[in-house]
């Protein structure tokens, strides 16, 4: 006679082979596409991919210009880390911070003439190197599918009370 | 009339409204898993998530005992963090280093009973934040199609003479 429940809640509900091989596959897209594209940013322009997700982020906002924390919160990073970006991206001209004037505390990152002639430089290879990796291997209704499976995936790591990078 | 052809070769091929969302959910979503992922194995287990995948391979393998080379191949990672993440597993007693009996200039990575044990005590908590993050949002037919666009996008990503992290 079987004592033990059919699915023991003690039990870690392991993945099936089929998750198991789409996370392994999911760990290798995602290392060799990040490692790819910040090579492809050191060597044409002399930033990681991190320093032009923030270029860009600032390229689109009204006067080019954004609060610190919604910037951290644009690009799901601490604010420690941006810090240190926004120094870096600041010593090479590309990037300034400013008093808010709304907030004592507050600060603005504010994107350069010259971030943004970089920025205007290095778009087309980056673009060009995305679509190579990702937009050219798929079919409309895979990039479809990638996006609603990547918009799930990211609103639930956000719910009300998590730990997010950016509240740290 | 007009001079331009239809498709100006000198103008980049920027990416449409829906590639542009599916590419910025894709930044969100791996960005937000990888940190959700590391904060839940630095609280659970005081490492970061690419020791625990360095863990999970040597678990996996004949005698838990890997070639380094080919454990940087596996985890997509350059020999030099290879080297750094080893040397710190090593000195937690997770892992040691060995000479290759067939390789004088080669080195194996052994997982200890200690770091076994570790893994043992770390992957029911692990997969149940992978599954919660990603499995029990997603439909089986999302799983799949996952697995095949990570598949497609992985292995565009080492042709033959690629420059790939674990060659340099």
């Amino acid at each position: 006679m079987r004592k033990e429940p059919a699915t023991d809640p003690a039990e870690p509900r392991w993945l099936s082979a089929e998750e198991q091989a789409t996370w392994q596959a999911y760990l290798h897209a995602t290392t060799l596409l990040e490692d790819h594209l910040d090579r492809q940013l050191q060597r044409d322009a002399g930033m990681p991919h991190i320093y032009y997700a923030l270029l860009v982020q600032l390229s689109e906002a009204p006067r080019r210009r954004m609060r610190m924390t919604e910037l951290a919160q644009q690009v799901k990073i601490t604010r420690s880390r941006l810090s240190h970006a926004v120094a870096r991206l600041e010593k090479n001209g590309w990037m300034r911070r400013e008093d808010c004037p709304s907030d004592r505390r507050g600060q603005v990152a504010v994107l350069t003439d010259e971030g943004f002639e970089v920025l205007r430089r290095t778009a087309p290879g980056h673009v060009a190197a995305v679509r190579a990796a990702i937009f050219d291997r798929l079919t409309p209704e895979q990039v479809a599918e990638l996006g609603a499976i990547c918009s799930t995936i990211a609103s639930g790591l956000q719910p009300a009370g998590a730990d997010l990078p950016w509240l740290r």
